[in-house]
């Protein structure tokens, strides 16, 4: 490989798809991204893509090289299924759960992580491509075990014992929020600039609702839509309610996660949205530290490499 | 009016319209329907849209006729604004609030009935068609006092002393389903025949989940997908599941209201949707009454005019 990388590392959720060269030292040598998230793709235009993107970076001929892969790509509707391991689940063993996608007359060989479900109890759920940060984790706050949150479209609350996951839990709070913006009656009060001044007032103000009382969700919803026709208030405000009143409501209805032992909270994400989470935490009384996301992938997909 | 018809009582909703001649001893001369509900209609078409639903019914020629109007066509996007009285409210004086607008050369004199409204403390809420069935419900059951239930879309939560509505709260179960249905990720689980004899089983382990923990749903609603990935649930299992878990974390975050006093909780609304909440306020040993929504809006309209 001409840009001196030794392998890849790719992160090919449903959005997007991000690729890094990284160097025999563990360096970064090159970065390359793309629209081309699985959502978009069928399945047999995944080894098309992954070479275009890379085309720049990777001489055609050469020693096969190693791809390492986490996300969608890898679900039943991706590009090949790797099938989920169950929690309670040891991450140092996610390789051995890989599938290898065949990319014949290609240098590439690419390998996809396995997502984590979780069956028991009734307690069904799945994650693909957290499980990978909760590695990378691992090695960016060796010895952590303890309540980790990774705020989202789909958050997940997971229980971590050093490199095993215990169990997890999934909200849908960042869906809920953009398809009740989009599509309900919620839509009418929040036509025009959403991030106005007025938005850390609303979002406060739906903040402590919903930490307050979570079972009223359904009920407290409707404010929106009551507090813009009776009070007069604009979208921002709207759209700030709405926010913290799902963010209030998820933090309040998952606190029994959060044991009085454990010292600070991971959050694994965006800034912008760990910042508001944190933000609710300390509502509770909890420390929260902001793990960049980008961060943990990288360092999951290296650990998960050196650990096969 | 060769109809027999003394005045006309007219349901003017979001998506419908409805209107009913009524005799002078109060029975139906005619009844008339119309999908050209408010959400369809510009303000200056509701008078025309009036005149042709009864045109068959009521002559061009002749003395004014009463026509009295419940519900969204006096929104501020409908026919002309009827400003909501504000809870605690008297229904008995409704037609007091009514707005009059005006039809020239037609001999319809409209009146739009007002919605009601909710300051106190922070609750802000409103209703509009509703506070007619409630007003109908005390003269199908002369006396009645306590807490009403409204399923529906936008579900009502009512407590009513006598004629007067002291309190009430929306909750927008009906809504929520819909766009988590058709918008989310969910709807990946629910492509298909969503009617099938699973919906039931689905239905009730949905319920007692939301009932027995309303503080969790954003969590537990991310079960649909997660039941379909890996216990193989069918669609109808997972739309049951959906619909239960909204409806029982409706019933679990509102029991509050529910005192120990009243011997049963009238339902105004379709059969079929007070059926399902029969159920689930039935796992909680509370009785309730199911009462035709046509009837009390009627009864309600009737009374209105009678009052004014």
């Amino acid at each position: 490989m001409e840009s001196g990388a030794e392998w890849v590392a790719v992160d090919w959720g449903t959005s997007n798809l991000r690729a890094w060269g990284i160097a025999p030292d563990g360096e970064i040598a090159f970065a390359r991204s793309s629209d081309r998230g699985m959502g978009k793709l069928a399945p047999d235009a995944f080894p098309d893509v992954l070479t275009e993107l890379l085309a720049a970076d990777v001489d055609t001929a050469g020693t096969r090289i190693d791809v390492v892969i986490c996300g969608m790509a890898g679900a039943r509707q991706g590009w090949m299924e790797a099938p989920y391991i169950e929690a309670p689940a040891d991450l140092g063993g996610l390789a051995y759960g890989a599938v290898r996608p065949p990319m014949p007359r290609s240098r590439l060989e690419p390998r996809i992580l396995p997502g984590v479900c979780q069956k028991l109890g009734g307690a069904e759920d799945v994650m693909r491509g957290e499980e990978t940060q909760l590695l990378g984790l691992g090695s960016l706050t060796p010895g952590f075990s303890g309540v980790v949150v990774l705020p989202g479209t789909h958050s997940k609350w997971v229980e971590l014992s050093g490199r095993r996951i215990e169990r997890f839990s999934t909200s849908m709070t960042g869906e809920i929020y953009e398809v009740l913006r989009t599509h309900s009656v919620l839509r009418l009060s929040m036509g025009g600039d959403l991030d106005g001044p007025e938005r850390d007032v609303g979002f406060t103000a739906g903040l402590d609702t919903g930490i307050e009382a979570p079972q009223q969700l359904t009920a407290m919803l409707f404010k929106v839509r009551a507090s813009a026709l009776l009070s007069g208030r604009g979208p921002a405000w709207c759209a700030g309610y709405l926010s913290g009143l799902l963010i209030g409501t998820e933090i309040g209805g998952q606190r029994g996660w959060l044991g009085a032992g454990q010292a600070e909270v991971p959050l694994i994400g965006s800034a912008t949205l760990c910042a508001l989470y944190a933000k609710g935490l300390a509502r509770l009384d909890i420390k929260t530290r902001i793990v960049d996301a980008t961060a943990a992938t990288l360092a999951g997909l290296k650990l998960a490499r050196a650990l096969a």
